[in-house]
């Protein structure tokens, strides 16, 4: 079954066909049809079939037990409304390099197999790399256990729903154990390879990421009697800090979003007691990052003293830097430098992954393909058929490297 | 009764516990304890009751049919979490300037009646003013028929819920065309007379008021992922345009105020698609708000092209100025200036009042009370003692200088 035929065939499960884009969440039915597209890959193929304790599936060449395996893949579920290939297009490219590496005669002295980790993106529970997370001990079942979605519904109701038992969720150190190495295929998220020209790139690392919340306290008052004066108005500095973290991501080559806002009243002619702004920031670095953040709370309590309102700033999580494995990271671009038609620069990303919760447990790297736009997390989101068929053959080329010497 | 028991018969009604705010909303149970405060008011002092077939409630002294009435009255109704004095203190200090009158053995020369408009806040079904709308053919009763609150009850069922026949409402000129003046007291929603100290105004004008919503759409992105540069980030000219609405208004004494906004995904980790805001902007005249709008929306546009963003402004509603009759105004003040305590400012405002509704059919004016934090639609609005009585005694003075000649 070709990359087209495996594309074409996943296309249409929860998609929106009023918005264009995806809704795979979590063990809902869009979910199951994911998972039955897969398990009908690893059978065409004649692969071994697994579901493991966490509900991630696999599809092994070789014995899986046999150890120092390589393993490649990704995720199928997405963001409300998210693209088709942030997730997939890893899925897809792992079956169609294992394809090619058949198609090449290529001899297996390692076992193989392609992941489909499962609830990826978090749209559902509210928790990314829960699959990933809770193979590699990163979230207790306990933890897991609490995980609730919008309608009420705990994550052991959903799994037993779609059939998984939730009792044997947990740490699985002997799956992790046969893993020699974990490499994962993804579309980029960002321009950097449309802005150097490249068709695929190997990751760095993941930067570090935080997510602040900044609560702004004023004072509720008649939007059309209180002199200017008078007002605490908190839609003040939060608009001034918005423009603030703006300024210093700029200055420091980070970003800074404030893309979620809660406000109260919320009432038009009402002047606003309280605005919550949540920022998202990253950079490349831990000490960059602490001082683009820095900068912003520091600002933000400026014009909130200006303006007579309060301000409490509130750390809601932090991921560290994820560096990928140096020397798994160096054999990939020592393999891809044998083709003199590619130049694969190496860069670092923003986006949390599957590849970066495993980071910590295993040898572990990822490959980007480029994103003309750089949109994602969007139906926008797109590769192109030649990008998409560099970064198979990319996949390919590190697999046979890794798995066949 | 005097007007300490009176005002403290009323203050326990609709005051939520948690908030210490009022939650009277229109035929409710609250709302039926208020009314059934102000019939036994009327009962109390022999007064003639009726109620309206818009379910406003009025009391008598002397024929109601007689016509050239003084009335005099405001609301019992809330927004939500409101303060005590919205509505109830004009209320409250018409049955107490009444008392005073009888106390003074005045010789009554017209009908005098004080009157509780129902619905004036819109709290419950977002349109204020339902009462004096519907009696001064403001609302038509069709129109009045669609209004629905947050729970899908209509107009229609909470009146019959309440009691109040809801075939009767509509038009009351046969009502109007009794009254010859009416003259509305009000607890300030501004700190003006506290700046020029003292304890009573008069009003001049209800200024013209709009509501407009500012549709800012850029493109959803990851929030980790995307460069600065590629963005196309709605947050960034919504927040500058809430910076220049209070710049222009600033400059122009007028009032501009960003206190709702709806913001499309909404998430953390995600660029902002839409973001909606809406601006309520006041002024003392038309073509000071025409100048502050216009500057608003055309800076606002300036933001939006430089960030890549489209915008569309959609004016939601607009109240042109009400000139309080200037006949009637120059009365109270001569009547006020007699006593030489008492210098009365004449001032504009910028909430509307039943008031404003009326003075399009009958001779109307204000007087307002001292608010000495301009605090207003929150728990925390007050007028000291010592001004309510000035108040009471300010409108028995009119009542006297109007109705007993």
């Amino acid at each position: 079954m070709s990359f087209h035929s495996m594309w074409a065939e996943l296309l249409p499960i929860g998609r929106s066909s009023a918005t264009g884009g995806y809704r795979r969440y979590a063990w809902t039915g869009a979910d199951a049809d994911c998972r039955a597209w897969f398990r009908e890959q690893a059978a065409t193929r004649g692969l071994t079939y697994e579901v493991d304790r966490n509900g991630n599936q696999w599809a092994w060449l070789g014995d899986p037990t046999a150890g120092n395996a390589v393993v490649t893949g990704s995720h199928l579920d997405s963001v409300p409304d998210g693209g088709a290939f942030d997730g997939p297009l890893g899925v897809v490219s792992s079956f169609a390099a294992l394809d090619e590496l058949r198609d090449r005669g290529a001899e297996f002295t390692r076992p193989l197999a392609v992941v489909n980790f499962g609830d990826e993106e978090g749209a559902r529970f509210g928790l990314a790399c829960v699959g990933s997370r809770l193979t590699a001990g990163a979230l207790t079942p306990e933890q897991a256990r609490t995980l609730t979605d919008a309608d009420g519904v705990t994550l052991p109701q959903a799994m037993e729903a779609a059939g998984h038992d939730p009792d044997a969720i947990g740490a699985d150190p002997e799956r992790l154990a046969r893993i020699g190495a974990f490499v994962e295929l993804h579309v980029e998220q960002g321009r950097a390879l449309d802005l150097t020209g490249d068709p695929v790139g190997v990751a760095s690392a993941i930067w570090p990421h935080g997510r602040w919340r900044f609560d702004f306290r004023g004072e509720a008052n008649h939007a059309g009697t209180t002199r200017l004066a008078d007002r605490r108005d908190p839609m003040l500095p939060y608009a001034e800090t918005v423009l603030a973290a703006r300024k210093e991501a700029q200055l420091s080559g980070a970003v800074a979003t404030f893309g979620k806002i809660s406000v109260e009243p919320n009432g038009v002619n009402a002047v606003p007691s309280v605005v919550r702004g949540w920022l998202d920031s990253r950079a490349p670095g831990q000490h960059t990052l602490d001082a683009v953040v820095g900068g912003i709370e520091k600002a933000a309590r400026e014009f909130a003293d200006h303006h007579g309102v309060d301000l409490d700033v509130v750390r809601e999580s932090f991921t560290p830097v994820v560096e990928f494995d140096h020397a798994l990271r160096d054999e990939l671009v020592r393999i891809l430098g044998t083709d003199t038609d590619l130049t694969v620069p190496v860069l670092g990303t923003g986006a949390g992954h599957d590849a970066g919760i495993l980071a910590s447990r295993i040898p572990t790297a990822m490959l980007f393909v480029r994103n003309p736009t750089g949109v994602s997390h969007s139906p926008a989101e797109s590769a192109a058929e030649d990008d998409c068929v560099a970064g198979v053959r990319a996949l390919a080329d590190v697999l046979e490297g890794l798995a066949c010497r």
